[in-house]
């Protein structure tokens, strides 16, 4: 693989995204409460995937960074709103080495932030209108439209496990709900929404679908495992904090399944508690029960099969087109999500 | 006035606005923690305005109910989608005689439910598409993205205000505020949005502009008045809510202008406290203050002067127009918010 040439390339489309971002904030009052928080986020910086590989998806399927970039902004921009929204709902102390919105702001005014950022986000999909026309900036809109519907329905049922502290869950349970959560707005419908643009509405945008399945179950598990091992300074979030958040990741998943009744009793017990009642000895426990059980290797183990998965199904979709630098950064990607699970 | 009319016309438009919204939510899972939360609002009921007065106007326009109902389904969906969030915003307890939404569920849960309510909300423009051609529908949902962010700023002006204490505010500050949280998305745009629909474009919008403003701030000053004196019952929502929740009323304003020193602090070392450390002792003391002051009849007769303009503008605009119910209905609201304030 070639990580060079991926960063080199997420870089550069992450950067025309983020300018195309700023475009779209407003420059007016009021800042302080609402148009300089907008630009927070987006600006701390990230792996830049979801702009990546729409824009990447259009290139290789035949069509211009620049026709791509109305919709690499609203997905880019939808992104950091649903952040916003989900650092308040799950009570995270920190985003990408420094203080969540919330925390540094307050709640309401966070709340009220993602809710303008979602605004802002859907604008560029009307500007799609004059550069693709109708009837292809209809499509993007439904697509944006489906990817911002299932991931309400994700975070719902997620946020409905924690709230009924379900502690009973299968390994099929976890993958529906990444699907809904994760997959359709990082992975299937940024490349979707490339293809179409690309080839003006002329592909069937289910053939990405499955690719789109396993890249996104991939990346999830293996970034939760790397929120689990990570030290806070190389990650940027807090140690623990998924744990201390009750996230469901398949590690917690794998260790209700196969420890004791005991450690399953003890663990259910810390999730029971409000978040700021659970204290980090509990959750460095739990993290040496994942250890002894295996957890965090089967989850390792779990994310390089579903890469696999990605990897075969690129190669199906990819192989008819032409060779280039964007069909070769898509490859690189689940390439990545491969090798960085060690 | 004819009150009857205006409520049987306006509960008539609602209700058919309400199946609109059923229509408009998928029926599928996850049902306990999104969709039977996402009808919640809805269907506990309201007045009815913004879908009575985006229909009313179209058919005063010259257009026929059933075009203006994709456009009143946002509307209501949105203002629905507003309160969910605005609740969390303002840890408000009591929404239309029950427990707000986050109340009865969990915080996050409601979070997450006010943006899918958003997402749901932008379907129907879509459909716009088909009914009104794409001229058309564009126009509106330029409209519905301008009141979107006009909420969004006036909500980040008031969350910024209570941020920061601000306790030096004058009328002009407020009138400003309300006009961006309230008219827009209440008044302005919804006769704006009808009157679109009815002429199919003809129309110059900015007609309303006047209209909704002074229809808009007459409205929720009074609505902020009822608050303040009405019972719990009879209004449905906790007693002294607005004061305890340091919502910056036009009441509380002339009060902070017209008290002593002392009692200027009193006011601000109370708002000063976390929303569950202000007692409702202090907040009953601050209510007798503002009777003391005359603070609510100043308040009473602004709306007054406020909706005498509505109604300057009523005639001016709806002059050269036929009689008929849904001319008579916007001429009932403005007389109806004139009267109410007894």
């Amino acid at each position: 693989m070639n990580e060079d040439l991926m960063k080199t390339m997420l870089a550069a489309y992450g950067a025309a995204t983020l300018n195309g971002i700023k475009d779209f904030i407003p420059d007016k009052e009021p800042r302080t409460y609402l148009y300089d928080l907008v630009a927070e986020y987006p600006e701390r910086g990230g792996k830049g995937f979801r702009p990546g590989l729409c824009i990447a998806a259009c290139k290789a399927f035949g069509g211009v960074q620049s026709d791509a970039m109305n919709s690499a902004v609203c997905l880019e921009l939808l992104h950091n709103a649903f952040l916003v929204h989900d650092d308040v709902e799950d009570e995270s102390l920190i985003r990408r080495n420094r203080p969540t919105l919330h925390e540094a702001n307050n709640r309401a005014i966070a709340i009220n932030v993602g809710d303008a950022m979602q605004v802002l986000a859907m604008y560029p999909l009307h500007m799609n209108r004059d550069r693709l026309g109708d009837r292809v900036a209809s499509a993007i809109y439904l697509e944006v439209r489906h990817l911002a519907i299932e991931s309400a329905e994700g975070q719902a049922i997620e946020l409905g496990w924690r709230r009924d502290n379900v502690c009973d869950l299968r390994e099929t349970d976890y993958l529906h709900m990444i699907l809904k959560k994760t997959c359709w707005y990082t992975c299937i419908h940024p490349l979707r929404i490339g293809a179409i643009i690309g080839t003006r509405g002329r592909v069937n945008p289910e053939i990405f679908d499955r690719f789109g399945y396993f890249m996104g179950t991939a990346f999830q598990i293996q970034d939760d495992v790397l929120n689990l091992i990570a030290e806070q300074d190389a990650y940027g979030k807090e140690i623990c904090g998924d744990i201390i958040e009750g996230k469901r990741t398949l590690m917690l998943i794998h260790l209700l399944q196969h420890g004791s009744a005991e450690e399953h009793s003890f663990v259910k017990n810390f999730l029971s508690l409000p978040i700021n009642k659970r204290s980090l000895d509990d959750a460095r426990a739990i993290l040496a029960l994942m250890n002894t059980y295996g957890s965090i290797a089967h989850a390792k183990k779990t994310a390089q099969y579903l890469a696999g998965g990605a990897l075969k199904e690129f190669y199906s979709i990819f192989a008819r087109l032409p060779a280039g630098d964007d069909k070769t950064l898509i490859e690189n990607i689940v390439l990545y999500m491969i090798n960085r699970t060690y």
